[in-house]
């Protein structure tokens, strides 16, 4: 017997037909034994249109009224799982986030979540009714209710299962696993068995968009093994197998110590909402990038990476960074007034640029990765515009045409193809 | 200043442009002093989307999931009419069931309310706040939540009224009253500028679908009068009128003694969802009509108007009753196994009938009602089936032919044809 939270995310719950497909899998976890919450996302669409009410309300509302009115989306899908259940003959009960309580901070929109009563719930569990979830949401200690922004129900299954002691937390969802790389790109991708939750964070937060970054970082903190698997199988054909069974197919996202074969290089990434800002001829003198990056971060713009040339006459220098796409425009207002002060020659922009990574945290213990990469990109004249690495990762910013060409080489370079 | 309690059902509230113009009714009332809370029922078409999903989900559902599922419309609105009254300019915030509590008994689905904490409540409406209250739901022991049926949002509105001691309790629908009679059938039928809360009871029970009549029943009890208005009126062109002034176009419903103009008859009702059931000849001894009803009591179904005749040869007499249409079949399959206990001739049924009342408070002190009302039917030929009568109500049950024909004299006879 194993604790067992199960996490289903939209497209999963899209329809009556599909949350009657969800019913199947839980019951298959629960026929095999084991204690299961399932948390439920709102079903496909619904959360669009409650937003969409909410702008036409008024575009600058009340973040615990918009609360208030996109929580439902999940506390239905929570209802109609819980009948569809009984009428096959599980013991089961929806919670909402007050019900449990699930309490959070008063960030209404994104908030965070302070503490996860677990009483009520284990006690049910132990007396083997499923608990079914509604995600995404919990309450203030003003008893308000609060959510967690987009994709926050992937940090409710997080979150009940680091409460519950859950043995593993299933996300459930349209692939069935993370992939070495974007297989609409690499048609050579392959499915990754195990992968850590520092490499998942860095698949994830770099455009794998499977799981929400702060559920990993949850998983991570209270070590919960996330497994990514996917809903679309038949739920008859799939084992209600467990933490370390081979048979089930998917992802298990877990501690770096229990992936037995490492390797030096888990996946291929890329980004396209990456814009370039490039400063030709800066002055090079103490001070200026501080007053330009201070100036960004007032501005809330994200700067990823940067890039400063070596001064050729000690006098002038150039200077490269990326913004998201969503802020280039907003960025290059920010520089511009500043042309006076920093009295550089000229401004140029790009969003035709792309990032492409790669990770692995075989890298912290093996040397030449990079330059295997930078040679790999060489050899197919792909031109480097910037670099950025951090102990798993090392990213390049090329011009976007290559795009798949610098995906593909490195996935065969670093050995990832299917064989 | 007054305490003015404000729902607006369905229709009222159908997108957000309805929404609109409900907060502009708020709004004008708020600027007129008052303290206001709002009672919102869920959009146009959600409910009965939700009750597919849950019908489509199991037949047979658990009501505990049923209310999880439905409430989710109120909530909905709540919040969205709170962001609109908010971008007003109007101090606004949502409250569900559980926020407040409204605590109810454990019959989900139709649950009675138990308890409605005001404190809570009536702080904030002392700040100026408007509440906006979602209608339909309350919170049971267990922490659950609750709903009261369909129509649901009035009872809502009525118990908040009492818990918060309000003036009035205006319900706004799509009609901007209580009307003398049907306006499809009777082109003459006038508003009713007042009817007490047991001509309405009569009336709404009869088929004038304006009020739901257990928030009349509960509105009698506590005394709270109630206003139906219009909320497709101009919210503008209306004043903020209050109790007594003759400026708010709508019907009051109150107590009895409030009304110094009383009519004889304040209104003309038909249902014509009546089905007649006659048995021939059936023994006349003590204890047959104990086993006939005795034995649809028990399956529940309601027996509404009785007629025995009496019996000519002293050994048989013929026994006339009425069931809800809806009820018709299985009645026939109830009665139908006593044939032989009861050596009845013949079993007759129809349900070509249509029960038609006359209402008003004025009868209990004029006599000859009755009699001008069977003179009126026999002048037109309209020949009567059966007859049922209150202290307050007379009703006939006659060939449905002549529903239009009895409903017009009746509401001429009467005098209450618009002059």
């Amino acid at each position: 017997m194993a604790r067992l939270v199960m996490k289903f995310g939209g497209t999963s719950v899209a329809d009556i037909e599909r949350i009657r497909i969800v019913a199947q899998h839980v019951k298959r976890e629960v026929e095999a034994g084991h204690q299961v919450a399932v948390i439920v996302s709102a079903m496909a669409g619904t959360t669009n249109q409650l937003v969409e009410w909410t702008r036409e309300a008024s575009p600058l509302h009340d973040a615990r009224e918009y609360d208030t009115v996109v929580s439902a989306g999940e506390q239905v899908t929570s209802g109609l799982l819980a009948i569809i259940l009984q009428s096959m003959g599980v013991s089961a009960r929806s919670w909402q986030g007050w019900q449990i309580p699930l309490r959070t901070d008063e960030t209404h929109g994104s908030a965070r979540i302070d503490d996860v009563e677990d009483s009520l719930l284990v006690a049910r569990l132990d007396e083997g009714q499923v608990a079914v979830v509604a995600g995404f949401q919990g309450i203030s200690d003003a008893g308000r209710i609060t959510t967690f922004g987009r994709g926050g129900s992937d940090t409710t299954a997080v979150a009940i299962a680091a409460a519950i002691k859950a043995d593993r937390c299933d996300i459930y969802t349209d692939v069935d696993g993370v992939y070495t790389s974007d297989p609409r790109i690499v048609s050579n991708a392959t499915r990754l068995e195990r992968v850590s939750y520092e490499e998942m964070l860095e698949l994830a937060s770099l455009g794998a968009k499977v799981l929400q970054t702060r559920s990993v970082e949850m998983a991570m903190k209270h070590d919960i093994p996330m497994m990514v698997r996917s809903s679309f199988d038949d739920p008859e054909a799939l084992s209600a197998a467990f933490c370390g069974d081979n048979s089930v197919v998917g992802t298990l996202v877990c501690d770096e110590d229990e992936i037995v074969e490492k390797h030096v290089v888990s996946g291929i990434t890329y980004s396209r909402d990456e814009a370039k800002i490039t400063l030709l001829e800066v002055q090079d003198k103490p001070g200026v990038s501080a007053e330009i990056f201070g100036l960004l971060a007032d501005a809330n713009i994200n700067v990823d990476m940067i890039v400063q040339n070596v001064s050729a006459n000690g006098a002038h220098t150039d200077l490269t960074f990326t913004v998201p796409v969503s802020d280039f425009e907003r960025a290059n207002n920010v520089i511009k007034p500043l042309e006076e002060s920093l009295s550089y020659r000229d401004l140029l922009g790009s969003t035709d640029v792309v990032k492409v990574s790669v990770i692995g945290v075989g890298m912290r213990s093996h040397a030449g990765v990079a330059a295997k990469m930078f040679k790999a990109l060489a050899d197919k004249n792909i031109n480097i515009q910037a670099i950025s690495t951090s102990e798993i990762k090392i990213s390049v910013l090329i011009d976007s045409a290559y795009t798949e060409l610098a995906v593909r080489t490195l996935h065969s370079v670093y050995e990832l193809d299917k064989t």
